[in-house]
C-alpha cells in the first residue's frame, strides 16, 4: 500500500468551485446518466457500501465536523483506491446535496453496469422486477426488501424511475450497494428470461391462484407494475404463475413495495 | 330531499378571495389542527369517500372541467347534505392544492374523530398501530394495507406525522374514509389495550419468535415503531408477542410500512 498521493486531498471554500457545480448536477437524472455516477449521503450508507466493497471515487465531508473513527476509514479506503477525499464548508455540502441539514459525508459513486447480461440469475433464489414504477421511494423501499429476503436483486422494466436517484438511494437504506441491478425493455428481458430456468411471477387479480403456497420454484422472479396501471396484460399472460392476495376492503390493489414485500416473504417461505 | 339552496353554490374568479385562502392553509398541518378539517383531491378519491359515507362540507371544482356523471352525482350529494360546491379557475385550484396539474375536483372534509374511546376494538380481527412514524407516505401506505386486510383501523402512538396531510391522504388510496383513526400517547393506549380483548404484537429483533406461524389471536394490535430508531425497549416489553422476520441481508431492518403489510398479511393467514 502506497503513500496516498496528497492532491486527492483539498478543502473547497468556494460555492462556485467546479467540483461543487458537479456533484450538485448528479441530482439531476441528465447528469446522472451521461455521468454515470451517483452520490449517496450520510456515514451509514457509505459504510455499508464499503462493507458491500464499494467506495466512492469522491468523498465528501463538511469541514469542521465531529472527529469519528469509521470517517477516518473511509477517508484512508478511499485514498487508497485512488479515489479523491474533499472537505468543504458544511453550507457548501448542503448546496451540494440540497438538504438543509446535510449529513457529515457524502459520496460520489461510479453507477454499476446495468446491462441484463451481467446478471447470474443462479446466486439467488429470488429476483424483484419492478415494470414501470414511478416513485423512486417505492424502487429503493424495493431493494430494501430484496436484501432482507435475500433476493439477487432487482430488474427495471420499461420505463422506471431511477434508482440513483438520491430518493430511491435513501430509501434503498444502503441495498443499492448490495443488491444487483439492471435495466430492460420487456422485448428484451423476456428472451433473457426464457434463455434459462426462472419462474416468472405476477401479482394478479386475472385468472390467479393464492399467493399463499402457491408453486413458487427457483430462480423466482416476482413482477410488479406500474403504481396506477397494473401490469399490461400481455405481460400478467406470459407470466408461469399469476397469484392474489386477499383484497378485503374497498381497495383493489396494494402499494407496490407493500405487494412486492408480501409476495417476496411468501416465496422465501417456500424456497428459503 | 328538499331543493338545494342556491346560495351554496358559487363560482370563484380571485385568487384573493377567502375560501381560496381558507382552504390552501389547510396543506398547513397547524390550520388542519384548528379547523378540524382537510382536503382531499380527485374524483377516485371522493368517490371512495361518498361511497363510504363521508362527504366533503366542500366541494371544489374547476370551471370548465369535462362533464362527469360521478362529479354531477357528487355534487348533487354534497348539496343534500347541506355542503357547499364551489367553482373556480383551474389555476386558482392548482393554487389551492399546490400541485401544477391539479385534478378537476377536491374536496375539505371533517377530520374524524381521532379519540381512542371512540374505537370498539370487536369489530375487527386486526388492528394496525404505529409509533412516532415520521413519513406521511408511510402512514397512508398502512392505512392501505389495513383496508386490504380487513383492519380495524390505524392507532398512532406517540407524535407521528399527520395521517389527515396531503401525501397520507393521497397514500391512503381511499382507505383514509374506511379505515378508523385513532390518535394517543403510549401511556393512554395501554390502559386502554388492557381493558380489554386484545393482543399486542411487535416486530422485534429482541426476544422474538419466527413471524410464520406464531400464535395471533384476534383481536392482534400490530405495532411497528419509528422509521429510524424502531419501538422503546420499554414498549417492546409490554407486547404479548415478539415476532420477527428473516433479515438475510445486511439490513437489520424493513421499510415500516412493509414490516406492517407483512405481518398484517400473515395475521390475516392465522385469523381470517
Amino acid at each position: 500500500m502506497s503513500e496516498p498521493d496528497p492532491t486527492r486531498r483539498r478543502t473547497i471554500t468556494g460555492f462556485s468551485n467546479p467540483t461543487v457545480k458537479f456533484v450538485r448536477s448528479l441530482r439531476d437524472k441528465k447528469h446522472r446518466r451521461a455521468e454515470r455516477k451517483f452520490l449517496a449521503e450520510g456515514l451509514r450508507l457509505l459504510t455499508d457500501a464499503r462493507a458491500s466493497g464499494r467506495l466512492p471515487e469522491m468523498l465528501l465531508m463538511a469541514t469542521g465536523r465531529d472527529p469519528h473513527p469509521l470517517i477516518a476509514e473511509l477517508e484512508t479506503a478511499v485514498l487508497d483506491a485512488g479515489g479523491e477525499v474533499v472537505e468543504m464548508y458544511a453550507a457548501i455540502l448542503a448546496k451540494v446535496t440540497g438538504k438543509d441539514n446535510p449529513q457529515a459525508v457524502a459520496g460520489v459513486f461510479a453507477e454499476f453496469d446495468t446491462a441484463l447480461s451481467a446478471i447470474e440469475r443462479s446466486v439467488a433464489p429470488i429476483w424483484l422486477v419492478a415494470q414501470a414504477l414511478r416513485d423512486p421511494g417505492n424502487l429503493g423501499t424495493m431493494l430494501r426488501t430484496g436484501d432482507a429476503v435475500g433476493a439477487g436483486g432487482l430488474i427495471l422494466i420499461d420505463d422506471c424511475a431511477d434508482p440513483f436517484s438520491a430518493e430511491a438511494v435513501r430509501a434503498s437504506m444502503g441495498a443499492i450497494f448490495t443488491q444487483r441491478i439492471a435495466q430492460a425493455r420487456w422485448e428484451d428481458f423476456l428472451p433473457w428470461l426464457r434463455g434459462g430456468a426462472g419462474q416468472l411471477v405476477a401479482a394478479s387479480l386475472r385468472d390467479a391462484v393464492p399467493y399463499r403456497a402457491a408453486p413458487y420454484a427457483a430462480p423466482c422472479f416476482l413482477l410488479v407494475g406500474n403504481e396506477s396501471r397494473g401490469l399490461p396484460a400481455a405481460y400478467e399472460a406470459e407470466c408461469d404463475l399469476r397469484v392474489t392476495m386477499p383484497m378485503l376492503g374497498r381497495a383493489d390493489s396494494l402499494n407496490a413495495a407493500v405487494a412486492a414485500a408480501v409476495l417476496a416473504y411468501e416465496a422465501l417461505a417456500a424456497l428459503g
